[in-house]
């Protein structure tokens, strides 16, 4: 069952190069300036193959030498560097209504982001024309751009391009990603589930939760979705479509959801469903009908934090639902840490604290007390900046895709 | 997020050897006999490493030479096999009140195999001194035997050795299977969570879905229990407690369950939520109180296929349930197989049709088309000789944790 069990596959030399290549650049962006020596030691190769690897790499123009270092016995030596800022990534949201564009160096580092206009179902194609102009115009402006990343709400199915159910908003189901822009455009374009984005950007980008194994981003927002990050791999199931926690029910009599299924957890806690849940009943927002899904989603949060009672108790409303949330998350993926992200995250620790509280009272002591819960503090959205975190592990892995390195 | 991120770490020599000796094996558990020519080419290894690992590996008694062979270009070459019969695995299944212990070979076929005394809460401790003594008479009466594995019910903590929760039967939990067996005998013990133990068997053994990449196991018996090898990976979660789908709540108002929470999947399709049902509702198996949970459930089943209306019904509501828990299998995993197994598996199709049923109504379309869901077919339980894969995928990884290859 590990990487032995793959034995059977020829391996060719020229996957062995890119898999050595493709090592030189991990460990030139996780350790920074290093000499050759150091490279060989480290990744166990002979300092014959590290002189002709960084001699490719060096040619193409993805790394490149610093002068003089420290060597490891007090000699000179010729420092290499891979310049994670000299390298960007476009970036792309769909949400539903919210479509987010942004530009990021290899590291998610954000250089520039914009809202585009709100998206109704009826406006889906003009969206989708309007972002293939604004793409353009951002590769025009900007030669340094090696890649567009683009997250897309889930069940997203990876190989066919398309999303399988975006409940509330089905227009989205007929966009198909990867004919509509995978070639496009003088860049490679990757496309992910939102939240698995989300997962890599706390995975790559954050201080907080670097190198932690076992990672859960709970993205509740316009939708409900899930990224985990399991033994350093992503799940993705067979069709991409694992890990959609918001299509969990937490109740198998409650409320319909456009899936097919009933008391999916989406219903109950996202941006939609609180606005419904206002509009329904009546709550502090007044006008929620007229407002958009985020903005009566914020207009709560804010009476909330002001201490107007009837928001502060539909806030913990909220935070129960995400609580069951995390319970299922808890006993399906067993995370070390899950990540609440996304609009309904600004409601802050009034939330966090009812989560936790619900967490508590229904789940397994163990498996509480060795699971940390906290909201993501990334300072861009980790969804948009998670973009980054895709396009850049593709950087990593598979750098002859990126540079001629024949 | 593929193997170059664990570039990192320093590869050392002994690993490469081992990771050599573990691909030559895995060469010839699933190809069979090979001649040293075809092995090489297969495992791109040079002829010079292939005839120094496979001395060794003679030399230490794992595999053995066959004589001639038609050679490649129809010269004579020698072949070289791994003879699977010749090595034993005991394999022990703990299910609450069920302890089964069999004898199995490499490849998973059953040698012998008993049922030991039922348990009750009051007996655990009795049990598991029995087992020590059936265990050590075993190995003493057959040399070959190379393993012991054990299945036992989740959520298993796996590097404490310890169940976190058992639910009905909460006795478990007090038993160190890691400390109280792991070096009592002369043979490495492994301890798996026992629908990974399922799944693995399917993966390992069973014609019907070997090769399938992503395989759940959906054990439903004395608890229920989910073993999923996902993108040819068994998911485990930080502490193994991950995919403990009997644990999802389909009713977060619904019946209260000994982990916690409510409305977990087990309280409604268990056997001993059936033997509950049938006393309380005053089903159509007389004497439900004084049956053992399986043998309540198993009369509940030969009745429904005598026709008996009302168990019939009962079957089917079993089979809902199930076919809810399916559906979050869906969301959360999205294999290509899910394989209904364990003692409620014996309803046989009426069950299995209502499963189908409740999944085509509740799913999302696209993924209930690519999934198949079957009832387990293997010749023993798939959990007890699923030990006998958890020890095979152990022999076939790490050689040297069973021969003396220094």
């Amino acid at each position: 069952m590990n990487s032995s069990t793959q034995a059977n596959t020829t391996t060719s030399q020229a996957t062995v190069a890119e898999s050595n290549r493709s090592r030189v650049l991990q460990h030139l962006y996780h350790n920074g300036v290093s000499s050759r020596a150091q490279i060989a030691k480290s990744l166990n190769l002979t300092p014959a193959a590290i002189t002709k690897i960084t001699a490719q790499l060096i040619e193409a123009g993805a790394i490149e030498e610093t002068g003089d270092m420290e060597g490891a016995k007090n000699r000179r030596s010729i420092g290499l560097m891979l310049d994670t800022e000299r390298f960007h990534i476009i970036g792309v949201k769909f949400a539903r209504s919210l479509v987010q564009v942004g530009v990021f160096d290899l590291c998610g580092n954000t250089l520039g982001l914009e809202d585009l206009p709100p998206v109704t179902n009826e406006t889906i194609g003009e969206a989708v024309r309007l972002m293939h102009v604004r793409l353009q115009s951002l590769l025009d402006a900007d030669p340094s751009i090696i890649a567009i990343a683009m997250a897309v709400p889930g069940p997203y199915m990876r190989d066919e391009g398309r999303t399988a159910v975006v409940s509330s908003m089905l227009g989205w189901r007929d966009v198909n990603f990867i004919e509509e822009f995978g070639h496009a455009f003088r860049v490679p374009v990757f496309v992910e589930q939102d939240a698995r984005a989300g997962a890599l950007a706390h995975y790559l980008f954050d201080p907080e939760s670097h190198g932690e194994d076992d990672i859960s981003y709970f993205l509740v927002g316009e939708g409900v979705g899930l990224g985990v990050i399991e033994n350093e791999r992503i799940i993705n199931g067979a069709l991409g479509a694992a890990t959609e926690i918001g299509h969990v029910s937490i109740d198998i009599d409650g409320k319909p959801c456009d899936c097919g299924n009933r008391g999916c957890l989406e219903r109950y806690c996202s941006t939609p469903a609180i606005r419904e849940m206002l509009i329904e009943e009546g709550g502090p927002v007044p006008h929620a009908e007229l407002m958009s899904n985020t903005d009566a989603a914020r207009a709560l949060f804010a009476l909330a934090r002001e201490g107007v009672d009837s928001a502060v108790k539909m806030v913990r409303r909220i935070g129960r639902y995400i609580g069951y949330g995390c319970v299922n998350i808890f006993n399906t993926f067993n995370p070390r840490l899950i990540i609440i992200g996304d609009i309904v995250s600004e409601a802050g620790h009034l939330l966090l604290d009812e989560v936790q509280a619900t967490v508590r009272s229904r789940s397994i002591r163990e498996i509480c007390d060795s699971t940390e819960i906290r909201l993501s503090t990334m300072p861009t959205d980790a969804t948009v900046c998670g973009t980054a975190a895709v396009a850049a592990t593709q950087f990593l892995d598979h750098p002859s895709m990126f540079f001629d390195l024949s």
